[in-house]
């Protein structure tokens, strides 16, 4: 039915690199880290793939993750794996007057509920045609439910281990699509720890965001997504919840791969990172004006999915957002949990609490002049809402009694 | 960004007619049920369609529910409203040796996270088009939630009754967004009475399941996709979760207007219209070989979505069903529970339990040999499963304490 997923189509990925030192590593193969201890970006033949593809060729794809595959390090179809990847929906924000320019990209759609699903099926489609056979990862919850429900289709065993008060729905649906699931009295890096331990002691292979190199492949096809979206014409700003940051870091490096293919120009979108102000250690970081940023203690928000004390991919993160005269914004909890409410009171759209936090840093930029609201600006909901605790709505009636219909 | 929402599109709406005795009625007027007490079928004159629009034309637009603007009611383009109304993907189920054809519909996929969101973004916007400010709708969850975004995204204030054990997530997400919300002491016709009542006296419109007339347009659209990505070749067999049963008679509106185009031919899908055997009137009613169904009493199952003692357009689903070659199947709570769990733990899809149900009964049609193996299948999970119950996965670990790795 998607020729996106049974077609042949070449690959065009030539080696990886390590992303601080430039340090070159051979393809299909199986890696984590650098020697450097840090990410590895996976590079592509962009010249052949200039020679090879066109954007009236993709435009004439379904437009589902997989019509970039090109793009993609997957290189047998057999290893491609599918749980209905759909191109994301723009949704307008309705202006008080007018037609809007503020967009909410409503990553809730994709399968598992969240954003996670783009990195996760590229990271297990690579562990399928790599030869993985067992994973293991930390989570906040929502990645581990993408990992769960594509490492199932293709019969990977997994473990994921989530902080103890991660959302009853994660563990359970961890759980149900076929994952063992712990939880552990710590945070994200606490487990992170057990998954680095057990995978020192060739247990497992250890998924942790940007250990291993395809995550990134994934989540950057939010970049290949919006510039066909808007027409290859990028939009002026872009507010991205970010903990571990490989969305941010991915949509950069999808940036600079269609600028190398001559389909968007040097133009960017100011990139902004947006934290939750009890767990802001890229902002303190950029306001320090320092490449690197300390792990935050006593990280608490009711955004779980960024809280992230630490990130491997710290330095990427501030060299895209600096790069494109962004920012990294914190927010506090009761503005996160006000835009949530408000989004769903007036305009319909029920947003996780990390997508909240986009809509308040939004409102935020606006009202101190950092953004113009005539600005074509995106905003990302990284999960669906319903995954969240909503407030109680407790109001019974009786239908046998006198029903005052004056005051229902 | 997308044509399909602010582009003026030309309309071909005529009439609507009584779907029990072919009664004319104007259109551009608020009509609840038809005279005789039926559902009112909009008709448009297909013919201009057919010298307007072509299937090239279609596949040039984005791929959401609007693109089909020829073939829907709205007439103004300022009345449009959406929240990203995708096209839903087809997941294949895989075999366990060679390629699939049977595909799951996710529906769970659009907004509100169920397919109720096709049939009430339409009823809405032609509400707002017919100046409708007060609606009130009994539900059983998924379609108070669809209700209340889109309502109250264009200020339409919303009044919305359901069964006091429909799950609180439902309950939570229609106050959240801006609805108030009645628990009631019954099931959903005891609810729909509420709903009348306060219709005849004038204090609301009735948005009752198939009460007005452009749900069912809505729902259309799934027809309108299947053949789409189908390539205009329709499935052999569709199996559709049924309790009002507004979307399989919508399918089969929508199969005779393409055909009335010339986009398909004369050959449907068989249709199984699918219940539990706790509730299944219309099953009863099938193998009875009656037109209408009668109430089912003391109707229960786990998939409350289904849960409808008395559906308004029984004989519509009925004559669908026998025109077909299709049949009306009844699956117990345990089938389904079973195919549930199994879809999650197999095949990465987390399904309603009425996305179960379907799954349950098409395998029960397999080994009875009403499907063939061989035949191209598509079954419906109209919602998201994270809306609904999930075991308890309550196991915890201690990062303090000495980590036994072989027993992870």
């Amino acid at each position: 039915m998607n020729p996106n997923l049974t077609a042949d189509r070449p690959s065009f990925v030539t080696h990886l690199e390590c992303s601080l030192t430039g340090e070159r590593y051979e393809a299909d193969r199986l890696h984590g880290l650098s020697r450097a201890g840090r990410p590895l970006l996976v590079r592509y033949d962009l010249a052949a793939v200039q020679a090879t593809l066109s954007r009236d060729t993709l435009a004439a794809r379904p437009t589902d993750m997989w019509r970039w595959r090109e793009l993609l390090p997957v290189r047998r179809t057999e290893d491609v794996v599918s749980l209905g990847e759909i191109e994301t929906p723009l949704i307008p924000i309705p202006k008080s007057a007018g037609s809007a320019n503020v967009w909410v990209k409503d990553e809730g759609r994709l399968p598992t509920g969240s954003f996670k699903a783009r990195g996760l099926v590229m990271a297990v489609a690579m562990a399928k045609e790599l030869g993985v056979t067992r994973i293991a990862m930390p989570t906040n919850g929502n990645a581990g439910a993408a990992l769960a429900a594509y490492a199932t289709r293709v019969g990977i065993e997994t473990i994921v281990f989530c902080p103890e008060d991660t959302p009853e729905v994660n563990v359970r649906e961890i759980a149900m699509q076929g994952a063992r699931v712990w939880r552990v009295n710590g945070l994200i890096d606490d487990c992170g720890a057990i998954v680095g331990k057990g995978a020192a002691e060739g247990r497992w292979f250890d998924f942790s965001t940007l250990k291993e190199p395809y995550r990134i492949e994934g989540k950057k096809t939010m970049g290949l997504e919006l510039a066909a979206q808007f027409g290859w014409a990028l939009p002026d700003a872009i507010f991205y919840p970010t903990g571990g940051g490989t969305g941010l870091i991915g949509m950069w490096k999808a940036f600079d791969e269609l600028e190398a293919l001559g389909w968007i120009g040097s133009k960017r979108p100011r990139m902004y990172a947006v934290q939750a102000s009890g767990c802001a250690p890229i902002v303190r970081a950029f306001e320090e004006g320092v490449e690197h940023a300390e792990r935050w203690e006593d990280a608490h928000t009711v955004a779980a999915g960024i809280r992230v004390p630490k990130a491997v991919g710290d330095f990427l993160i501030l060299r895209a957002v600096r790069a494109s005269g962004g920012k990294a914004l914190g927010v506090g909890d009761p503005a996160i949990l006000k835009a949530v409410d408000e989004a769903a009171r007036k305009d319909g759209l029920l947003l996780c609490p990390e997508g909240g936090a986009t809509l308040a840093a939004y409102r935020e930029a606006l009202r101190t002049g950092e953004v113009d609201e005539d600005e074509r600006v995106v905003l990302f909901n990284c999960a669906t809402g319903l995954k969240y605790p909503m407030p109680e709505a407790p109001r019974t009636l009786d239908r046998h009694g006198p029903i005052d219909f004056d005051a229902l």
